[in-house]
């Protein structure tokens, strides 16, 4: 095999996380896994899919769903996702056409959220561009802003979120460095965050908003707000958004049906400021011309049915249920262990624990060795961790983001009396 | 709205040419449309797709369809696939597994061909880096290579497809002027070309590949094969491709569903280069995780039915039937027009016509504008020539790409007779 030369990109896409749990888990198959951020597949709604998909084939022109689609998506799921996202604002339709100017055409539909994250991505950042994130974040987040050559930044964490004034003391470094101009992007998952279960609280929405108005009052500095987990509060409460707060045109929304619905039927969401509406439809175009027209239909028919809400409500009570059984059983396995703690989430799929500083839980390291010899995956910290800081603090190297998603009850005990063993053994 | 700073790319992904279409058949609905690419709604496997949603979501652990896939595609379907190019090419996949390499391993499934012709774009080309294609070549793919910053350049090219010498000439001016290094890719539609409908003769296939042998040993240089038309040759022989005659790793080859099947499902898929297999991975988790696992499934489910070659040969001769009558419709209503001519397709979706120099058929000539007022639309050929060509030769703008895809027999008919009427009207 020669060595062609790829492009940059190609290079910057480049990342063996995935692949490394990937590999972990086929090489050990009786591995149990805390790592993956599937879904559970006990909710996955067979029955729901399969009479909306007979339903919708059975419609007059059933023949025209099986043709292309347009990039932006069809029409009748943009409408439902719009009065959808409207429940969750708390604010009916016609008064967000009034007040946001928000119709069903700042509505695009993609393959997941993940692909509505990556166009922003591409839309917006040029290679050496900077995105601000919070430490943790989405690890998966910081791999698609490698891949466009984006410098993502971590910004001063705690346990309400990302804190404004280490957000404002980032900008203040970037403007002594000449480099505020690269800044344009802030990445939140307000809600539940991927790998924290952290809650931006409610006063640092208004705070970072406010903040970014002051700093940059013309709304160069995007934010993406990953709401990707906003249905899936323990209590059914859905907070409010960055977007609702937002009073112009920063704050772009990211949502999705994976999580609440049925991944697998690949549909995301992201209503998009107005300015930047078609570049995202056009780079869509580029890259598929539209997503899924038949599952645009049939996840339509699912929200027309009105059994939509059931199911998330099905759905949020599996996750409360499961995030008991897993927090009791760290309880059990790793309590009382010194400098050993983990977070108690509200809502989401995942746990995030902490061992003392100095115990590595990255790959390779021996608590890796042992949790793979005791036959239990997690997802290492350090991948969550943006590697560059605003304040020059180091990437924090040994947590563990611990998923309850796939796992059923007895599955999640076993897998915390591992995780357990392989602690100890370490400590 | 202020003036944001937008990516680099978002301004190369910028392309008025769809959205110009669009908006004249929006403003016009009772157009007659020769323009959209579309395939026939007539020939949408409605019954299929219904059968093998309840066959799939009945099987035992149907729920893990609706679960995330993998970035690359189901294996159920990637195997399925490459039986079924193991068929197109005439070898047994054990042969093409001992002569070539080739696994299911290197099936990688994409949202249509589309996605796929993207992401090879994204994996190989830099900003500047060059693409040749025949002229005319897919428009769509020419967005594709400018919304990477690719330089696409238009070789020499007549109704056997790509000139090989003025291949040779193409790759001897880049080399006298030191940019042969910039030369990554060969883009060629080798069956029933979108928008000629001409065919890369086998001659041609043979050629090109020596030539490139001899040029570029090392492989450095790849041939993109986009088959999206293959299984549509209206005698029902596939082609012999030009990926079953590579010594090496150097042609990529892409496929489809699409027009086969059903464009609504998005299933596409690519057989990739060894050495491409990871980055094209890589780079499509980056961007979506992966496309719909239930679509997969579903498709993978019509393939072992045993169903699916009975239905190509129904869409086959559908679009047989519907050329024929397309073709005597323009010699009704355009035969005989001094300088007006078209091609006879043996296969795919189009008629390309051509009118006399000087007669513009662009986006706004007064042709256009006739066609417009008559209520017929068709492909200005002007965009499905890339600007830049290698001999210097000028962009042609008196051809039309005219489609028989979507318009039943009556349709096309009324097409022809308002297209008659407005070529005549400007000649």
């Amino acid at each position: 095999m020669s060595d062609l030369p790829l492009s940059d990109r190609a290079g910057w896409a480049a990342d063996g996380a995935i692949s490394t749990l990937m590999a972990q888990a086929i090489e050990n198959p009786d591995c149990l896994s805390l790592a993956a951020g599937f879904v559970d597949p006990a909710t996955l709604p067979v029955e729901l899919v399969r009479a909306a998909a007979a339903d919708v084939l059975a419609e007059p022109r059933a023949n025209l769903l099986l043709q292309y689609g347009t990039p932006a998506g069809a029409g009748r799921l943009r409408i439902e996702v719009l009065e959808r996202f409207a429940t969750l604002e708390g604010v009916p339709t016609e008064e967000l056409a009034a007040t946001k100017g928000l119709t069903a055409g700042r509505v695009l539909l993609t393959n997941g959220s993940q692909q509505f994250l990556s166009l922003i991505a591409q839309v917006l950042l040029n290679p050496g561009d900077i995105c601000l994130v919070a430490g943790p974040t989405y690890f998966v987040m910081l791999g698609t802003l490698a891949g466009v050559g984006a410098r993502a930044v971590r910004v001063e964490t705690d346990g309400d979120g990302m804190v404004p004034a280490g957000l404002e003391r980032a900008l203040d470094r970037f403007e002594q460095a000449g480099e505020l101009a690269r800044v344009k992007l802030v990445y939140l998952v307000p809600d539940f965050e991927n790998p924290s279960g952290v809650v931006l609280s409610q006063e640092r929405r208004t705070a970072i908003l406010e903040l970014l108005e002051r700093r940059d009052p013309g709304g160069r500095i995007h934010v993406l707000e990953d709401a990707a987990y906003r249905e899936l509060s323990f209590d059914g409460a859905p907070s409010a958004s960055l977007w609702g707060r937002d009073p112009g045109d920063r704050v772009i929304y990211a949502g999705t049906f994976s999580k609440s619905f049925a991944p697998g039927l690949r549909i995301g969401y992201g209503i998009a400021p107005r300015a930047l509406v078609q570049p995202l439809i056009d780079r869509k175009g580029n890259e598929d011309f539209g997503s899924a027209h038949f599952n645009q239909h049939l996840l339509a028919k699912v929200l027309e049915s009105g059994k939509y809400d059931a199911h998330v409500e099905e759905v949020r009570d599996g996750y409360r249920r499961k995030c008991d059984v897993l927090l009791a059983a760290l309880d059990e396995h790793l309590g009382g262990l010194p400098g050993v703690s983990w977070r108690t989430p509200a809502g989401g799929l995942y746990v995030w624990a902490t061992l003392p500083e100095g115990v590595s839980t990255s790959f390779g390291s021996p608590l890796a060795e042992a949790a793979q010899h005791e036959g239990v995956m997690y997802v290492p910290g350090e991948l969550c961790f943006a590697p560059e800081s605003a304040d020059g603090s180091p990437r924090p190297a040994h947590d563990m983001r611990l998923s309850f998603g796939v796992l059923d009850a007895a599955g999640l005990r076993e897998a915390a009396a591992r995780l357990g063993r392989a602690v100890r053994s370490v400590l």
